[in-house]
């Protein structure tokens, strides 16, 4: 069975606000294993919201439309939804009662067109909106399932929780079964990653993987399909452990929301250790990374940005020699600029970042140059070269920069 | 005449990449008074791309195909799109020769199916890719105009901007004539923002004013239409003066990619200054964002991240008795802070940030509780205390901190 979602909005369709609604729905739906491979965005016009309804009944069987439930003239959504499927309008009068008299407790002079918020498809039956005033609808009708939504992200998101997901289950609960687990990776094209997992997992089957680029790392995703629990656990610990056995040295950590720099403090956090930072061409990105993790002032106290030469000389007290002998794109002066960081901070780890973020050349280096350095305590330091594409620009060398770094640090508190 | 927009993508469609391209494309269109009234998201799947293709020609003569243009197996936009065209594909020899170099240059394994990101749609033209691998296709025939563009947002902006646009100017520039001047401002609330410049504006026809919020500053456009340009630049004066006759203090330059940072570092190199910062709850991100601007050496030289109480007496000698009289969240300490850096970096400017970025409480302060410190060579220091929500979340509680912190900057630099 498809699913389609229908966005209504001219402030979508002319890029003025980005559809998130959508996204948020084709995931919930998507854990349930209800695709909706096709997926369209119209303006608040009648025409265009029956035309795409009329389409979609062509290719879907459960249909949600989208936004434009407000209670002014550009809200036709229900209206022209009603037009479409050939029904009316019925007041829920009891609702009605209720905004009349949130209206009069906040003191808000109403609009007149505020009835509109308490109609639902004539036929079908009302969903409530725990955080707004419009009403949902929900209708079927000759095996089409139609469900309406209103916009504001707020309301679309409780009312998906609270009013849609359940009837969802009750209706397509005893579909397929789906259990999944998320990996972390970083470091790896994902061309090859995928390549070489899905040799590794040939041998599995009532599974699939697949993978999701983002910008900080690769997130590859075990499903596993139509086991009792038991069997899918271990199934999924099994394909685990077959993609480790190949990817280790890439992976950092289960689950959707995990972050390479959330492991690093977890870890730094556990270990009871600290960590500063010397950056040249990351300009303080790695520590404004670090903070940007609630705790993170449990690991790291402070740090330096040493942009220029100067800089690197007046606050950490590089040796002029090095940097006149090796350049600052190199592995001597990133190795000083981690071992004084952690010096002059007392802390357990140094990270330094020191390379060429571009446009332009620097020490006949190209963009994209990287040398990156950490120091440990009571060990040697470590010096990492990284060469990043040119065409990636400043940003995203910068940012790529940060992550390896992180990923030094991870790999050592690994031990 | 219509465009329509068809996104391809099963991440987007499976809700885990929430699709920016499209309302950036829209924008784009719409700025130049075309509307793509319908858009369409489908999966990587051949059928799928050319039903979209084939239905978007019913509706309009400038359709845009985006995403999946990747060297792997999942990738069949392009060939789709030939398909549905009944043309093929034409491999760029120049391009497919760069394209080896570049994996030569950076060392990596490159991958049989790469020479798909060399070809185009035979009879069209290619289109270069500022930042990545896969050319995109501008395809004409027969009245219609059809566009392919890659998926990742850093590519698809770029290929937009450098290739799509002039194309579309010199095609459609004759069409309604638009001239439009963009003005961005921060630290007013939208709706009071353009409630005043509405009242502010009545008085001229032939115009429109929109809004635009971005992350970092509102963006406002005036739009005049269908008059001879020496009447619309001279309207375009008439709106921009009486807008900035009210919200001057809150305005910071003209353009839709201007930015505040940009700004700041264009006056700082102009008047031959340098700035360095000390950044407490931002943790580097200042510094990071100074650095974001290409040519920012020629401003910055270095600075600190003391994110502890510690490292504020460690790396900046603010005195111990400041902080435990007045706490770490105060005027003085900001105040020490900026001048503490601004003296150790010999900088004309140090810009300092201390404050709560959450969840919780510091100091008995909330979260969004910030004092900004501004020191000035030669001239008495500034602070500011801001007072952000606490809803907004540490990350923009941070991000916001340092755009009030460069509006110091800005402020101060104008004299």
């Amino acid at each position: 069975m498809d699913a389609e979602i229908i966005a209504v909005g001219t402030e979508l369709v002319l890029g003025q606000v980005t559809n998130t609604n959508g996204p948020l729905l084709a995931r919930t739906l998507s854990a349930m294993d209800i695709k909706a491979p096709h997926q369209v965005t119209v303006m608040d016009d009648q025409e265009q919201i029956v035309a795409a309804i009329n389409s979609a009944r062509q290719r879907a069987s459960l249909i949600f439309v989208c936004g434009g439930l407000g209670p002014t003239t550009d809200d036709v959504t229900l209206k022209s939804t009603a037009i479409a499927l050939g029904t009316g309008l019925t007041t829920d009068d009891q609702h009605w009662e209720w905004i009349k008299e949130t209206f009069k407790a906040r003191r808000i002079k109403m609009l007149p067109d505020n009835i509109q918020q308490a109609r639902y498809l004539t036929g079908g039956s009302p969903l409530a909106n725990p955080v707004g005033l419009a009403l949902g609808s929900w209708y079927e009708h000759d095996g089409l399932q139609l469900v309406v939504l209103p916009g504001p992200p707020a309301e679309f998101r409780a009312m998906l929780e609270k009013s849609v997901k359940p009837r969802l289950v009750a209706k397509y609960g005893t579909g397929r079964r789906i259990s999944s687990r998320t990996l972390n990776f970083l470091g790896r094209p994902e061309t090859q990653l995928m390549a070489e997992i899905e040799a590794a997992t040939a041998q599995f089957s009532d599974m699939t993987v697949t993978s999701y680029v983002q910008p900080s790392q690769i997130q590859v995703r075990i499903n596993v399909y139509d086991l009792p629990l038991a069997q899918a656990n271990d199934l999924l610990e099994k394909v685990t452990a077959a993609i480790l056995a190949v990817e280790r040295p890439y992976f950092f950590g289960f689950g959707d929301k995990c972050t390479l720099v959330g492991e690093v403090v977890k870890l730094l956090t556990a270990q009871g250790k600290t960590i500063t930072g010397a950056e040249s061409l990351t300009g303080g990105l790695f520590q404004s990374t670090v903070c940007s993790v609630p705790g993170a002032s449990a690991v790291f106290r402070g740090g330096f940005v040493t942009y220029a030469a100067s800089a690197k000389e007046r606050l950490l007290g590089i040796d002029p020699a090095v940097i006149a002998g090796h350049g600052v794109v190199s592995a001597q002066t990133a190795a000083q600029m981690a071992e004084k960081s952690r010096e002059r901070l007392d802390a357990d780890f140094g990270l330094s970042f020191t390379g060429v973020a571009g446009p332009d050349d620097l020490e006949g280096q190209p963009a994209g140059t990287v040398w990156l350095g950490l120091a440990r305590r009571g060990q040697p330091s470590q010096t990492r070269e990284l060469h990043l594409a040119a065409y990636l620009g400043r940003q995203e060398i910068r940012n790529l920069s940060v992550q390896y770094g992180l990923q030094m640090a991870f790999r050592a508190l690994q031990g």
